[in-house]
């Protein structure tokens, strides 16, 4: 007999036909032999409903009231979900965060998993009942309601799974799991049997919304393995876990995309050592993260440095260059016209014929590119805007889906 | 600086402006220095939407689920009436039950106080904030969420002016106090400034909304000083108290009625005595609740028996009559064209002009008396149903408006 986790968004649980759908699946992984802890989100647009409630009220609500209001969404699913548990036969029992044994910083509507304690847990397991635990909330030390960061929508899910040692932690959503690229825009597009927890934090971190990277960092870091697949059509999903078991055809794993980016050039630069020390010190204290550096050599010793941010940072940035003074007697371009396109998968970068087979792809349909970063399992491209979709549909037919 | 306990309905926070106005309500009691814990329901209709959600799933849900479901109704009121405070200036803070320190035996959906903690309450009052408390929830010894039993809406509140020895407990209404009789159908009824715990008790069993009889039962034996007063007028209200301070121009304090009798007589019994402890025996062993009984005597020995019942338990009583065989050889009539009216008072039965006020009411109306009982502070006459307006306001303006 196995230990199941299983999550369930706010989407899938969102009204009566769509519980049962939940609970079947449920009752099916019960009957299959198995213990199962069931995590859920508040119900489609419950959050939403609450947020407008207290917007009514004030523009500045207290953060730990704000807990106490939108912790009744999961706390209104988890009751309903075992209902609906109880009337297919199913033995079940709801607990809220705090019973459930999470506890928190006291950094409310943000807070951190401190410590998880699952006797509570472990104990409804050993008496045959599903547990059904509400997600994204805790309690703090003096037993304050808490709701847990935003980033970290699966990770109550994960420290349980964590905590009792889980065989496999079911993330399901409304995809049926990690795609090579956007099916919407890519119609070669297939998807992963498995992926590993390395690949897909570059895949998180690039804006995926399947998984997020706190999540994974933690299933990572307890050696939890994951599984992303849908509620709606329960077929085999995506398994994520630390090395991927079988090899596929190609070790591309993924591609995404970045609009929302802005390149700096500053050029002319008298000494480019000690200037770059400044601007990233610059930058980094007022909180502009700088995501691709590049250095070119105009002729002889390099004089040049290009550098990519998020396009939110842009006039920030320009301010602050134009203020520090380093730049003096340099020139500063923006260019917000680009676009970041990323291929992940292990051993891209030892794999040298992966980034030749990229480059030529691009240029066979004419596409100019402005940087390149590699990393261990990832190569970035900075193209123009419009030429996004052509350079993913161009990348993936030649390096995916081969 | 005083201590004040504030109890609000849902239809008291029901939206956004009904939150101001409870919200004002409680900064004005705290600007006048008084300390102040505010008990509230859920808004409006919240609870009827959450049982919805339950029935559209099962008809017979689990008790332990419906109590984290419906919970979450005050839970949602704190938080927005403690923002709401917050937004006026109001230094608060919201507490679940279960926070509160409520604690429960395990009868879900109709639990019991069992133990009342107050630190935390207390704690919080020392840092000068109003604490904001949901009403009507507690927690098991195992830390498992239940609501009080129904008949205990204001318990909450009366328990915790209990426990801190508050000055007093103002109940919010949507009436003003507790009146002589029901103004829309006694022109001359009017206000009370005091009544006294056991007429308030006389009052309450015979279906005034106003409080209901455990809150009062609470409040008489923790010598809790209650006020009823209505959040949309708040002019002052009804002190409920163990002894009215200033006596007031007459005893009466109140009348009410009762359209959902029947009375049941049985005549021509050959021993009463033995049949009259075999009939409410057996009643009582079905749950068929007697409420006034009268013997009459023909001539010479009493063999009639009359009593009546509530309406609801009509057809089962006669059943349970023509079963038992002990009325056989008698008649067995039902009457359900009655009604119950009750007057009360403290020292009514040894004040014997007001019982001859209240015939001479009547007969000067032509009204008949069908049967009578008085206790320690009560006079309950049962009439025709055709005669109850015109007996309300006859005997109100012969002994409560004099």
């Amino acid at each position: 007999m196995g230990l199941i986790v299983q999550k369930f968004g706010g989407s899938s649980v969102k009204d009566r036909d769509h519980l049962f759908r939940v609970a079947r699946i449920i009752a099916n992984t019960r009957l299959a032999g198995n213990n199962v802890v069931a995590v859920v989100s508040a119900q489609g647009d419950t959050t939403d409903t609450l947020l407008e409630k207290a917007a009514e009220i004030t523009q500045e609500p207290s953060a730990r009231e704000m807990d106490v209001l939108l912790s009744t969404g999961e706390q209104i699913s988890i009751a309903l979900l075992t209902m609906t548990l109880n009337a297919l036969g199913c033995d079940a029992i709801s607990l809220t965060g705090w019973q459930a044994g999470f506890h928190t910083n006291c950094a409310y509507t943000k807070a951190r998993i401190q410590r998880l304690d699952c006797k509570r847990i472990a104990g409804e397991l050993a008496q045959g009942r599903v547990v059904v635990v509400a997600g994204f909330q805790g309690m703090t030390q003096l037993e304050d309601i808490t709701t847990l960061v935003r980033g970290g929508r699966d990770t109550s899910a994960v420290a349980i799974a964590a905590a009792l040692q889980a065989d496999r932690c079911q993330i399901f959503t409304d995809v049926e799991g990690i795609y090579t690229a956007d099916p919407r825009r890519v119609p070669s597009a297939r998807k992963l049997k498995e992926v590993s927890f390395d690949e897909m934090l570059e895949l998180a971190s690039m804006g995926s919304q399947v998984l997020n990277n706190r999540s994974v960092e933690l299933a990572k870091k307890y050696h939890v393995e994951l599984e992303v697949l849908s509620s709606l059509n329960p077929v085999e999903g995506t398994v994520v876990r630390e090395q991927a078991k079988t090899m596929e055809g190609t070790c591309i794993k993924g591609m995404t995309k970045d609009t929302a980016v802005a390149v700096i050039s500053i050029l002319h630069l008298q000494d480019l050592a000690a200037a770059r020390t400044r601007i990233f010190s610059l930058l980094a204290q007022n909180d502009v993260h700088v995501d691709m550096i590049c250095q070119a050599a105009d002729q002889g010793e390099s004089n040049q440095l290009h550098f990519s941010i998020a396009a939110a940072d842009k006039v920030k940035t320009m301010q602050l260059l134009q203020q520090c003074g380093v730049c003096d007697g340099g020139e500063i371009l923006v260019d917000d016209s680009c676009a970041k396109v990323s291929v992940v998968g292990i051993g891209l970068q030892t794999n040298g014929g992966i980034a030749a087979k990229l480059f030529e792809a691009l240029a066979s349909h004419q596409i100019n590119v402005k940087m390149v970063t590699t990393s261990e399992i990832k190569i970035s491209v900075m193209i123009r805007k419009n030429d996004v979709d052509l350079a993913m549909r161009a990348i993936h037919d030649a390096l995916v889906a081969e």
